[in-house]
Formats: C-alpha cells, structure tokens, sequence
C-alpha cells in the first residue's frame, strides 16, 4: 500500500507543497508515495499579476499555470471540497460529471484551503459588489467596465451617465490598490476610442476604513502611494467603511450615497466553511498550528497558507505573532511541511518553520511602483521596474515568461484592447437588493424578467391617462412576485414598482420563467392569482 | 438634419459598410451623414481563427477586433435587434442597462444580420450539442474538453472513461474540419501531461451527411484532407445523419447510438427571426436582393452577408445563382453597398456587384492545409503556410498581427496550454434532453439539481434493503417535479429516476431552488404535495 497524501487547495502553498512532497521522496526513503491534490480549477493562480488582466496587458492564461504540469505526478481533482472526517481519515469532495460524491482516503492531510470572499451581512454586497479575487472576478470586471463605457458613450441622459463613469474600489489594502490604479489607467487609455467620452467624465474613488492606505508597508511608501494616485486624479476617501450597496450606488457608514454601477470589494474574507466544520483546533476560522506546520494535538494533519496561524520564528507567548498571508510565506511554509511529513513517515526529527519574509511590492500603474526589500524602501519608476522583474522571475514555465515579456512589451507601444469577451451564459437566476426610494422598474419599460420578494417591501404605482399622476394601488411584501404579466401578455410594464422597506429580490429570465410556468400547472395558477390579488389583469 | 444611416449586425459585411460609408462620404458629397451599428458585441469575430481558440495557439482576445477602433466614428450600439419597422423607418434595439427600449430612425438601412445556429426540430440537440460560431462557443468548448480529459484521467469505470474520450463533430464543411483538425491536435498534444491517458484512448468522430468531406473546394482536395484525417486516427461517417442527441450519446440517423460527452454541431444555421418578421421580400428566410444590394422592391433598405440573395455577375434566369455566404464576399458586397447608398443620396447612378470570389482556404493542423486559389488546387504544408500568411494579412490592426505572428511561433516550440478558463458562472437553470432507459439519476447520487419534467415520462424506482431489487413505485410525467427531497431534507437521493418516453426536462441549481421554495409559499405546497403524492417522505 502507497502512502497516501491528500492536499486540499491548489494555491501556492498546495501546490509546492506537492511538488516539494514528489521531489524529496525518494530521497528521503520514501518509496511509494501517491500525492492526491483536490482544488475546483485545473491552474494555480499568480496572484500579483491579477490586475493586468482588467487592461489586457497580459493574456489571460498568462496569469495562471496548469498544475499538471508544474507537478507532473500529482493526482489532481478539479473538485470543491465537501467535509474532512478526521475520524475515519477521508475527505468528500463534490460531484463531478457524475453525480458521485467522491471520497478520498489518507494518511496525511494538507489543508490549505485559503480564505473565501464573503460578503454575508453586508447589506446588498453580494448582490451588487464585485469581487477580486479570482480569474473569473478579473475578467468580469474588465467585460462590466468596457460595458458600461459602451453604454455611456450613446446614453443621454445625464446622471446616468456620470453613475456609468464613476468606479468605486473599497479597501486600500495591496489588491485594492493595485485595482484601482490599473483600472484608472486602462479607462484613461481607452477613452479615446469613444467618440462621446472625456477622460474627465470619469470618476475613481478609493475607499479605505484607515487612515492612510497600503498598511503592508511603510509610512513613508503608503503616502507615496496615496499622492501619487491622488495626483492622477483617484479620489481618496479615507476613514470610510462601505455600509451597503444597491444596483445603482454604495453607500458608505456616514449615509452617503455614491451613485455608481461598479463597486469592487477588496476587503471581506472569511474562513472556508469546511475549515469552520471541521473536528480540528482553530481561532477565527484560521486553523492552529505547531511551528512544523502540523495542526496542534494532531498526527497527521497538516496546515499551510492563508487558512493556517503558524507561528513567526520570533513569536513569543506574550507577543504572539503569525506567517502572514502572502505567497512567499506559504510556499516556504509549504517546503517545511513537506519535508516534516517525508521526516515523520520515516521516523526523523521534525524542524520548524523559520522564514522572516523579504518585502513587498505593489504596481501602480504608468511605470510608478513602492516596494520595501530586506527593509529597504523604493518607490517610483524603480521600484515598478524591480516589481516586473521579480514577478516575471517568479512566473512558473518559460513559455509563460516569454508570453508576459512580450505582451509587456507591446503593451508600452500599443493603447490596450478593448475587446468585451463576454463569454459566459448569463444567469437564468439573478439577485438583486434595493434601498427604499429605488425603482425596481417602471412603467412603460420592456420587461424581460420575472421578480419575487425574499424580504423587504415595495409598493405599486399606476400611472392613469398621458399626464395622470401615479397612484398607489398596491403593496408587497415577501413571498409576493411582480413582473410576470409582462411576460405573459408580451407588452411593456403595466405598472411602476419602487421599495419602500430595504428589499432582497430574486429574478428570473424570461425564457426560464415562461418554461416554468407553461409547464407546472401549480405555479401558473399562483402567479396569476398573485397579480389578480394585486388588480392586474 | 445628417443622413442617418442604420447598420444592423457587426461582421464583416456590416463593418466594412460602416468604413467605407465613413471615408468615403466626403468624396462623394455628403456631408452630414451619421452611421449607427447595431451588434449584441463590442467586437467583429475573425472567423478563419476561431478554431485556434480550442488549443490556445493564439490569445483569447486576438481572433476579435474591437469595431470602435476598426470603424472610428461610427455610433455603436450594444444591442440585439428586436424588429424593423419599414413603414415608419425605425429599428428597435433590446434595453441595454436601462430597461428602455432602444428606437433608432433612419434614412438607410444596412440588414447584415447573418444567420443564427438553430438546433428547433432537432431532438436534444438544444440541450446536448455545442454550437461553433461565436467565441464563446469556442472557449466552452475548449474548457469542456480540458474538463472532460481532467475528469477521465481519474475516473475508473472503463465505459464512462471511453464516453468521455470520444468527441464527436457533425458536419463536414469548413467549419466541422477545421474543429475535429485542430480538437484532434489539441487533445493529441496535451494527453502527455496526464498520468493515466494514452494517446490512443481517445476517439475523434466526423460525420458529414455526403460522400465526400470539404463540399466547399474541388474533389481531389476534399479527398486529401479526408485521407490525411483518417491517416491521423479521425474517424469518418460519411452519408451519415445526426439524428438525436442526449447528454450521454449521439443518436445517427439509423438508431446508432455513439457514447459521447462531446457533440459539436457546425451544421444547423438557420434565418435570423428579426428577418423573418420584417415586411421585406425574401425566399427561405433570406432578404431578395438585387445586384445593387438594395432589397427588392425597396428604396432604402439595403442588405449584406449571409442574410442576403445578392445575384452573382454570372447570374441567368434559368441559372439562379447567388454571392456564398464568405468574408471575402461579404466585404465586397460591404463596399458595393456603401457607395450605391451614397449615389443614391446624390442621384447618381448605382453599380452592380461584380465580385467572383478569390478561393478558399482550409487549415487542416499539423501544418497541413488544402488551398483552391483562382483555379490553382494546393494541398500540403504550402497550403497551409499560405493559409497563415493570408489571414494573417487580413487581420485587422497592427498589434494583433504582431501578437499573432508571436504566439504561433511560440506555439511551434511549446506544447499547447491545458488552463481551464473556467470564468463565466454556472446557470441557474439548465435544459436536458433524455431517451428511454437513460438515468437521470440513481438512487444514493448526491443531489444539487431539481427537475422539472416539460414533455416526455419517466419511472421512480426505489431498491429496499443492501441487495434489494429496484421496484417501480410510480410514474411521473408533465408538470411534475422529482429531486427536491433530496435539498429539502440534505441526503442522497432517494429513488432511482429512469426514463421511459423521451424526455424535456428543466432542472434548477439547489441554492435558486431553495430561494425560491423557501420564500414562496406556493411553490413550496406544490412541490410537497407532488413528492407526497409520489410515495416519498
């Protein structure tokens, strides 16, 4: 029987985990070794180059690199990870094609799980807010910015437009930062393709909750960032939470309203939920472990990256410090882990983990940068230049590095692209979260979903005769659907439908919709007698 | 008040319209025209690289143009066309981010709409073949196919193993050679990166409806490439018709039913419905036309492209014959177009089509290619260094060439990438298609879909005890629901769901199904007294 090791994560820790695991084996005297690696995508995700996937200055397959092959020999599975049974010492991953749980036995267990995005209890953020985090998030963040510059450059109606123009990143932490600024930079480079469109129709505003942005470095650099960005026009907006957000603003802690169609946030993220579920020792979601990396009172489960609290060589019991969650420290977390299992499967002494970390780097778009190594302090053109060399370096595969040093290099002579790759199928299924005042639609407009009340309430306006007054005929609350006559008679709204008490919506598409209610006789029959009770017909 | 000239659909014939009417117009003595583009993208598709986007040789965002920078000046409108009214001169647009109809008047009107892939009549083929036509059809079936060699690599069962490794593509034209040509280099080229495939366990599949492959270029070239596919291990099915298709095979036309995964459709192309519903003459869905390109019987209705019957300069009334549906046509048809529009509006007199068209060109991997180029037949690798030579002439702007010209000399070193860009989100709702004796589902599956059956029967079995034999406890048709017991109560489904009459079904994701069922009560009390009335608890 093969030792069998099962990674949970495909991040850097995961990964070189594994590849640390398959190269040291043999030896270390470990001969039958079966390295398992359970993550939903088939890549590992360079995180710092991220950003230049909203202003296409690389391709986007350039940011991200196929764990088969920087671990060839690994058994990947493109799963999400359901539970760990410490108990019986498996993992249940989800379904894959087939509709089989698939459930993985080991002898030692990596959790590098990472952390997740979660807006809960942030009023209208999962609705409304975007993430960053993923290739997906990037790439959806470019298509909905070149989407709305689109719109804005035929739209006449002039708040609208300005509510089109105006892009709000919270949280100045390195990745909001890095966001907003790329992001000014590709909407000021591209503007120029748009008959219609200033450079100074734009907006960019940075929301931090602190006093000075970049908290991962120094003063000094921080405030280097912040006027540079200032000067090119990014307004700050410091000491500020974000409260809510609705499909046609964010609101920040003080009641103010910043009308605006993208709000990306940086900031919320949370313990993964198999962690929280798990049989094991952990403190806010983040699991504890001993400075070899093993999970405290443990054996044979182990923990790295942004989900692990390892101990800094310096900790002391009454000044208690962690690896933070970069990808220097996870990938040397992962070395000392690996090592730690080959050394307990054969009996040898375990080491700690000792790494004090090198420094930190941030882009900030048009060539300027800060960056902060072995406690030395950069900022400008040269520390921009030291962040594409060192991250260029770091980039795993050569095919990889003479793709992105090429695409770079294009980039300084050509204006970007502005091709919307709008490539996914849009969701039959959406949600959406209102504040009192919104208009969820009007009369008149064309209707092409169906919407229902989780919670909240609305009420329903009609307008009689060309100049009559809108009149209240109904109100509605939750369990209640709206929208839907529309759909069965094909004609414009018949009435107009503004909340009144803050409101989840669920909708759904036409097409779906009709197919629902054509088909199963029980929902036809509620949604008509839904809008009979409301005085439609 | 400017000549407001409306262009409907962004390919080539609607973008090379749009160029020419803008340079041109001065010259010609019009001085105040406005030229609108309707199309649902920012960008023109350069179709001959489409298939390229299945192995990543060239980038993503390089086998497009964005048409604001192939067409400065132009007024583009994001929109998908909803209908032409002829008598009032105007052309609704769907609502973009507002939900207001968009109505653009105009003097001229351009109908470039093309055709659209249309599955209707097809069994199955709706829910469980993939079209090739749009980018994003080609980047879903790149990511399928790294899906499905990801899944196989660990699955264990030999007959889903082989189902998941035969890839099936119907129609022998262009389009269907040059996707089963490059799917089979692509999946040829990147096995090697999986522990447990061998090149020889995957099955490529062609079916064509004729006797000879490539219809499109002279016999003895069509045969070259028919030669050289089989020689490489494609399979063709010559004289063969696609029947029917399910989520586990494809049907042909005498009941063979081949295991797949995998069915690429290139075939079914069919009217656009806006065309269809115009009060404009046409035959088989396509606009009449006379060799001007103006619309019969019209004074300033004007069309292009695939949509359009544009006499050929050999046409006889005993020998009907019109301009093929290609790019080089449709570009030249574009400028033939564009100035009549601008004589008429002069009083000039208008100029006919003239355009016989250069030759085709087909890229057959490997670098090997079949070429007709005036008369002249060419088959080999010179077929295809011209095939990269002139498309890559032909493709719009400088920093594509380059960018092009670099990946395909990276591609001729490295092996192709194998990043699944998995970016677009899951839909809520999905459509499948079921023949009898098919599963929809076994009892013990983990459950995270609710269906909903549209059309067609199925039988709910339920085995008792370890090695107890599957009973039929009911029979569920039309209207009805199965599966929501399983999210209701979180455990394996219950029962065993078999089909006996072939079957539509709509199935939603668990969490929109929970949304709904929990927040309305109607769908709730359905969907409880159904699982009730079915013997379930």
């Amino acid at each position: 029987m093969p030792t069998r090791i099962v990674i949970l994560g495909g991040g850097f820790a995961g990964v070189y985990a594994a590849k640390r695991l398959l190269k040291r084996a043999r030896r270390c005297g470990v001969h039958d070794l079966e390295v398992h690696l359970v993550n939903r995508e088939n890549y590992l995700v360079f995180q710092p180059m991220l950003p230049e996937v909203i202003s296409g200055s690389v391709g986007l397959a350039d940011t991200v690199s196929p764990i088969r092959r920087l671990v060839p020999g690994v058994k990947l599975h493109m799963r999400d990870v359901e539970s760990i049974d410490t108990a019986n010492r498996t993992v249940t991953c989800s379904p894959g094609l087939r509709p089989k749980p698939l459930i993985l036995p080991y002898d030692h267990l990596i959790v590098a799980l990472g952390n997740v995005t979660d807006f809960r209890g942030m009023t209208g953020l999962a609705e409304h807010a975007m993430p960053f985090k993923t290739l997906g998030d990037a790439l959806a963040l470019r298509n909905h910015i070149i989407r709305l510059l689109d719109e804005a450059d035929t739209e006449t109606n002039p708040e609208i437009r300005k509510q089109m123009l105006t892009f709000v990143v919270a949280g100045g932490g390195f990745s909001g930062v890095e966001v907003i600024a790329e992001l000014h930079s590709f909407v000021r480079r591209i503007t120029d393709d748009y008959a219609n469109l200033k450079r100074d129709d734009c907006r960019f505003i940075l929301l931090h909750s602190r006093d000075r942005i970049l908290p991962e470095v120094a003063e000094s650099l921080g405030l280097y960032a912040q006027r540079l960005l200032q000067k090119r026009g990014v307004e700050m907006m410091l000491n500020t939470r974000l409260a809510a957000a609705t499909g046609e603003y964010a609101m920040l802690g003080d009641g103010t309203r910043i009308p605006t169609k993208t709000l990306v946030a940086t900031v919320p993220s949370s313990p993964n939920p198999v962690i929280e579920a798990a049989d094991l020792p952990k403190d806010k979601g983040r699991l504890i472990a001993e400075s070899t990396t093993r999970v405290k009172g443990s054996t044979n489960v182990w923990t790295l990256g942004d989900c692990a609290l390892i101990p800094m060589p310096d900790d002391k019991p009454d000044k208690r410090s962690f690896a933070p969650p970069t990808a220097q420290h996870a990938i040397r977390e992962a070395a000392v882990c690996a090592d730690n299992i080959l050394a307990s499967i054969t009996n040898k002494p375990l080491r700690p983990f000792t790494f004090k970390g090198l420094g930190s780097l941030a882009a900030l778009g048009h060539r300027r940068g800060v960056a902060q190594v072995f406690g030395v302090k950069l900022s400008g053109f040269f520390a921009w230049w030291m962040w594409r060399t060192i991250y260029l370096a770091k980039l795993p595969g050569l095919d990889r590095k003479i793709r992105v040093a090429i695409a770079w290099t294009i980039d300084l002579i050509f204006p970007p692209d502005l091709v919307q790759l709008r490539i996914g199928k849009t969701s039959g299924v959406n949600h959406e979260h209102f504040e009192p005042g919104q208009f969820v639609f009007e009369q008149g407009d064309l209707g092409d979903r169906v919407y229902i009340i989780m919670k909240g309430k609305a009420e329903v306006l009609i307008k009689t005769g060309d100049n009559g007054e809108a009149k209240k005929v109904a109100e509605i609350g939750p369990g209640q659907y709206f929208g839907e006559m529309a759909l069965l008679h094909r004609r414009p709204r018949s009435a107009t439908i503004r909340c009144t008490e803050p409101m989840d919506l669920m909708s759904i598409e036409k097409g779906d919709f009709t197919a629902l209610v054509m088909n199963v006789d029980a929902i036809r029959t509620a949604f008509e007698a839904a809008a009979l009770a409301r005085g439609e017909k």
